[in-house]
């Protein structure tokens, strides 16, 4: 089955597949508001319908949430299962729109145009080019040319609550040998990045208890300690002069950055400079032996997210805090081990506190890092054919941040995940007057085309 | 003119004086509520009639605010000023208290009789111990042995914004050879406690900025500044590990203890161990070279008041804040210069700063501290006379925090302050079930018959 054929039937389908997006966008399905369970459904039934309508044997499953959409067709090739998710985020402020942000349009802008509405990037419009791929390759040779599993989620945007027990009890149904996702971006907005290790996190929060209540420092000043005193020293000390974090053991199975990704991100030519400047900074805070790619992409980090003692309100109140705390978070790479951290953590504030101050620590959250296994032959055949399509040689990236899907696939399903997009930075997404390029769509579209093709061999 | 008799008809006298103290204590007379305008009115037209009845030329003073109250006697000896305030704290939580605060009576407790009420120590019960002297001293002697200018206020407990500018415009008619306060108590609710020096303080905010909004610790952790980080490391440093202050030329100004007064405070036995236990605490946390007793009274210190950045509230947010602030304050003794001390904490925090953070400080006050010259014959007449009445010896103590009006006495009117008092440190002053012990009122009175003695010579 050859690709060029595809590729043609998918540019002269284009007016169609928009259509049949802006029907989508306009079933606003956002999942976190009980008010739009209706919608969740229908977007749902619309999905089911879409994947009918061209062959696939669709269901809608029912969850004690929103439902899940799965569809199945046999191909002659590998078996990938594609997940997306068809829930969207709220919309408020309403009145930053500058239109109804469930009646899509296309707009020309100065930088091209744009579908603009609510789920247009995330993950409407990013889902609907891997479905678009798979319509106009089974109209041009009448099958697909790999087995594929269609799973679409409506939780996303809510925490999935349902996903991990549908995955447990549907695990024989939905095993495949890799996984595709399409919830990501081109890097910088032009190249395209297959995301083959993200973060993992560790939440913490440290609560230090000095005298049994407030006190008035005028009274009590100099002879009472105070817990701000002694958390400020003791989270004072968590990095060192060369930004790199003091917890004993903390890079415990921090990996070195293999050769060959470092060449490819070092070929990406990173802005640091515009990355930092676009919010206000100039000098990359991590450790100074690294690049800016690799404190993001490839360090672990610790980060107090939050911290409060004592009065904090307006003016001025000389109290004496019976209580400080703070949250703690720590992002992990590698093998890093979020229990080990926690527990190392814990000894290390431990040790610091002095007689009259103790600790009480509540945990939030702990998930490892995820590193793609990318000797699936899915990996670099993608990586090989979708720099014929933006002009960019693709890279293997890493992201900052968690994507728990992608690590419940590795865990619960034995898959690695391909996470692969076509988003751009100024999509909004989350946001006010989210949007789409009809670039990324189009584009996007053709690019699965190709990956199908490169995943087929 | 004898003391002997006077002492005799005040013990006479003492149901009588009773009956005037609870007339007082029975008016609401709650300065920071507009509610009790009137009955603050009604508190001073009451001390004006009180005054008068033994001959006192009596008058109550308008302000913007609370009336104040004068008067004058002419007598023999040096001439002292008086200062009480009239005005009480609201009573809130009403449910706390056991009976109607603006009722007071007597009761019997295991620790002896109390006058039960708001007011009853601070300080309409204090306040008239001082008028019950003169009335019993005049009512024996047909004449009072100083020259006594009469000074109450109406608004001490909701921040005296009518007195400095009363001072100002009415220092003729109020300058004396000493100032007498009566708002203090007993040390340790046993000893006679004469404070010779309080404690200056310097308040300032730091706020910090890094990145120019909030950013998601995933994306951007690792790269960017967080300026937690930063005002961790910063305030972690202010003390070092022996309680020392690190802030350059912060102890300029700062005196030795005098070894009288080193004396005076060994002798008094202090209970440091009871003094924390009460809150919780066993270790003394201030300088490590110096008794606790030093720490709260002669020694300056430095306590983080309150801080806040990023998520505070309950579960966990994984942001990196653009801002993070802490409430600082300092207390300050001797010769400490408050602007000086301001400068140098600026200037020590500005020299911390990584390049992409900023920092702004705004002012909360700044107060040097009191020493009271005790070179004036009244402080030790005061002292040799007290031990007579409670059977310890007096002492000069220091006071952890600040009492503004001695401060005003001594800049305005060039007087030292005498303070010395009878609350007990169990009277919960600002507190449900305020109470004054019956010996305090009684023993009070009769310490100022010996204190008025000993000042005439």
């Amino acid at each position: 089955m050859s690709l060029d054929p595809v590729l043609t039937r998918i540019d002269e389908d284009l007016p169609a597949a928009m259509d049949r997006l802006f029907d989508l966008l306009r079933i606003p399905s956002i999942s976190t508001d009980p008010a739009y369970k209706a919608d969740c459904e229908r977007a749902a039934d619309w999905l089911v319908a879409d994947l009918a309508s061209f062959g696939i044997e669709a269901s809608k499953r029912p969850t004690p949430g929103h439902p899940m959409v799965m569809g199945h067709v046999k191909g002659d090739g590998p078996h990938v299962l594609f997940y997306g998710h068809y829930d969207v985020q709220p919309v408020d402020p309403l009145e930053l729109w500058d239109r109804d942000p469930f009646d899509p349009q296309i707009e020309d802008t100065p930088k091209g145009r744009v579908i603009r509405g609510r789920g247009s990037s995330d993950d409407k419009g990013q889902l609907m080019t891997f479905v678009e791929a798979c319509r106009a390759w089974k109209a041009e040779h009448g099958a697909l040319p790999c087995s594929i599993t269609f799973f679409f989620e409506g939780e996303e945007e809510s925490g999935s609550p349902s996903l991990l027990p549908f995955l447990e009890e549907n695990a024989n149904e939905l095993k495949a040998d890799v996984a595709l996702i399409c919830d990501t971006g081109l890097f910088e907005s032009k190249v395209p990045s297959i995301m083959t290790q993200l973060r993992g996190l560790c939440g913490e929060e440290i609560i230090l208890t000095g005298p049994d209540k407030d006190l008035h420092s005028g009274m009590y000043g100099g002879a009472a300690m105070n817990p701000l005193r002694v958390l400020t020293r003791i989270l004072g000390n968590l990095h060192d002069d060369q930004g790199r974090i003091q917890v004993p053991h903390f890079y415990d199975g921090v990996p070195d950055l293999p050769e060959d990704i470092a060449a490819q991100w070092d070929a990406l030519g990173f802005d640091h400079g515009a990355f930092l400047g676009d919010v206000g900074l100039s000098a990359p805070a991590g450790e100074q032996d690294k690049t800016p790619l690799e404190m993001i992409w490839s360090r672990p980090t610790a980060e107090i997210n939050g911290m409060i003692g004592g009065y904090t309100g307006d003016g001025f109140k000389t109290v004496l805090p019976s209580k400080a705390s703070a949250k703690v978070s720590f992002r992990l790479v590698g093998q890093q081990d979020p229990h080990a951290i926690r527990k190392n953590f814990r000894a290390w504030v431990e040790a610091q506190l002095p007689s009259d101050v103790t600790v009480s620590f509540k945990e939030h959250g702990a998930s490892p890092a995820g590193q793609m296994q990318t000797t699936h032959p899915a990996f670099e055949a993608a990586r090989g054919v979708l720099g014929a399509e933006w002009g960019h040689e693709a890279a293997f990236t890493g992201c900052g941040g968690s994507i728990p899907v992608a690590g419940y696939f590795k865990t619960i399903l034995g898959m690695d995940t391909m996470l692969v997009g076509w988003a751009k930075d100024d999509d909004q997404i989350h946001s006010p007057n989210e949007k789409y390029d009809v670039e990324s769509f189009h584009k996007g579209i053709r690019s699965w085309a190709r990956i199908l093709d490169a995943i087929a061999g």
